[in-house]
């Protein structure tokens, strides 16, 4: 139904920008945590991520011509786009908008909507988490004076961040460091209202089953009350 | 209605796990607690909690062999019972559901959802939060460079990440204690998200109710601070 | 309506209660904070906290008796009561209700519900956190090794406490100071589920309201979701 | 329908105090963060500051006049303008309001009720985040053993305070400086509870869209994925 040329472009592109973001974070990862590999590795990955990133600007720019519209505008209204073009590390998380699209038209019976929300929250925030440690760590452990040394600390901090707990016995030094941590923080600000959100509207939905149900047991509940 | 073999068997190996758990974390606790113990005790003490898993395994094996599953199928469509049989801790947990059994059975006077929720929420993350502090006890005290050096400091700790405040004058150092640490935090996000559920349907509820009532009926929202 | 000599002996004693609350807090707060003051003054404030104390241990007897209960059953359908009655530091949140109460016989205007949710926890958790700083001063401020040290230092720890955040520059090291700062940490939860939870009904109700209204706007909310 | 002379001088008035508190809020952060301009230039950011000041004095004074209220009644009813208007870093929440304000006379397209919360959130505490950390670095950074030394220090701290997560690895520790960051702590509770109420009245309105149609459009509730 939505069969502009820009909608199939992107059915069919889906699954091959889904592989794209796997390699540049496979990529990614192996440069900053493998730095002890042979030379020729390390420029491999380097050049699998260039060539990732190169697919996301392709795709990016043929997206603007199918759209029709002016960089000014399309760049305005496909902000969120051209931030994570700027920032391909947040890109795994179109991966789960890929997995859904794949299921969706395989016709597999989906899950409830609070499977849902809670699967796609955590597989966002495991890739995110994972994304934010590379870079965190990336950063920091070469830092004077820094906390965060080996990559266990750094995955330990991220947790901590996302978990909105914040020990703080390990703590990032750097500007861009604290930057990446800043990024965290708002994805666990995020996974925390996800988590508390769809706790109260299932709550919510079970009252309103509940309340369809005969009511013989009601008056029990508020017999405690004057008890 | 449910009386397939495997419900039977559900029904009647309740008590008995329920039971074992309790046995697996006394002995485990007291293991962990009790160094200064005479040799034969703690012995026994493992004993107690090695028969328990075993419980813990024979359930899990005669589970499969009621449902008619093959063990592929039946480990991923009951990965929440596997992840528990590997990790007996998490056990306790299941009590709260044993005793949800034991209390419909006898048509007992059930409390509202609101107060069950807060029940089972409380007494889930005693238990969790008991056990977590076990393991990092476990893991924490004899570590060069820990913190964690008594029980006391291990519940403390598991306080201030269980309320999502976490301090940091105390922090694991060990990668086993921060693993446990980080389960605890989940706990901590759930402990949060049940809370702020159930406070946000409770308004909501009240809310309706308010708006149903004609306005005389107020003051009877609040006879119960009279009691 | 509710006319048994229970009811007519709370509503009768609602104020004198409120009173004696604030006298023990105020009482307490002496004790502690005026540790420079004359003996003689100081030994009025003990009495006057321990004289509060005895108004509700007879509140406590009376009440017992004129509900006709035998003491193990009214022990555990008033464990809250209970509670208080052996932490009277905790008794300053009955003030609120009181004050609902008197506001009630009144029949001033009251606030909509949203607002009487954030007063009374607005209230609640100054009241809590003024007896907690005031607790936690007691038990820290001698303790060797002790972070805590001034009064201004335990009201610090105390928000950082209540607002989940814990910095954790400053930490409390005495057992009792520790339980006491749990006790604050489950106020900062409730505080985080009431706000939370209130926003969410609040919003909810908005959303309700702006869709009884005429939706000319509704599509224009859409559009830009497939722009 | 409003054309009472307050709400004229309120609706004529509110780009003037608008940009009253931009030319407040960047006076104050050139006088803060510019300490090695040169001292004409900080000079002329003081009276720029001073003269926003006695803007929203006037403005106060005004509309009390026009008002018909005597003073004590006024600043009772409008103690959050009086707060704000003794405490003007404040006051750049206001241009949220106008805003608002002007985007509805000119009747261009609102944003949805979600997309409004989010933004609003969003804009309050980004300003508020930065007025806290200004005044966190004015308090701080010549205070004798203060960790916030920089203003980069500030916005980190401002941002874990925020986040709710709270490292702690920097702390304020003057007295006024832990004031504002209480302050900000209490923002960071009330985005904690818009983040999470969003995200829970979001979900129950996908619940009750799903729940009304037929399942076959199920799909079309992610179309805009696909965009």
């Amino acid at each position: 139904m939505t069969d502009t040329p820009l909608a199939r472009w992107e059915r069919h592109n889906g699954v091959v920008l889904a592989v794209a973001s796997l390699v540049y974070l496979a990529g990614y990862a192996v440069r900053v945590l493998g730095q002890a590999l042979p030379e020729a590795l390390r420029a491999l990955c380097l050049a699998l991520t260039l060539a990732a990133w190169a697919v996301f600007i392709v795709d990016y720019v043929v997206r603007r011509h199918l759209s029709g519209r002016r960089w000014p505008r399309f760049i305005r209204t496909h902000w969120l786009d051209t931030l994570v073009l700027l920032l391909p590390l947040l890109r795994p998380v179109r991966i789960v908008q890929a997995y859904e699209a794949v299921q969706r038209r395989q016709n597999e019976p989906r899950l409830s909507l609070h499977a849902r929300v809670i699967a796609y929250a955590g597989l966002s925030v495991t890739l995110l988490g994972f994304a934010g440690s590379l870079a965190l760590y990336q950063q920091e452990h070469m830092a004077p004076g820094a906390d965060i040394r080996t990559y266990g600390d750094a995955v330990w901090f991220t947790c901590t961040t996302l978990s909105t707990v914040g020990y703080g016995d390990l703590a990032p030094v750097t500007p861009l460091g604290r930057l990446v941590a800043v990024g965290v923080m708002a994805c666990g600000l995020a996974l925390l209202g996800a988590v508390t959100g769809s706790f109260s509207s299932w709550l919510l939905q079970v009252f309103a089953r509940e309340g369809e149900r005969p009511p013989e047991h009601a008056p029990e509940a508020s017999r405690r009350d004057t008890d």
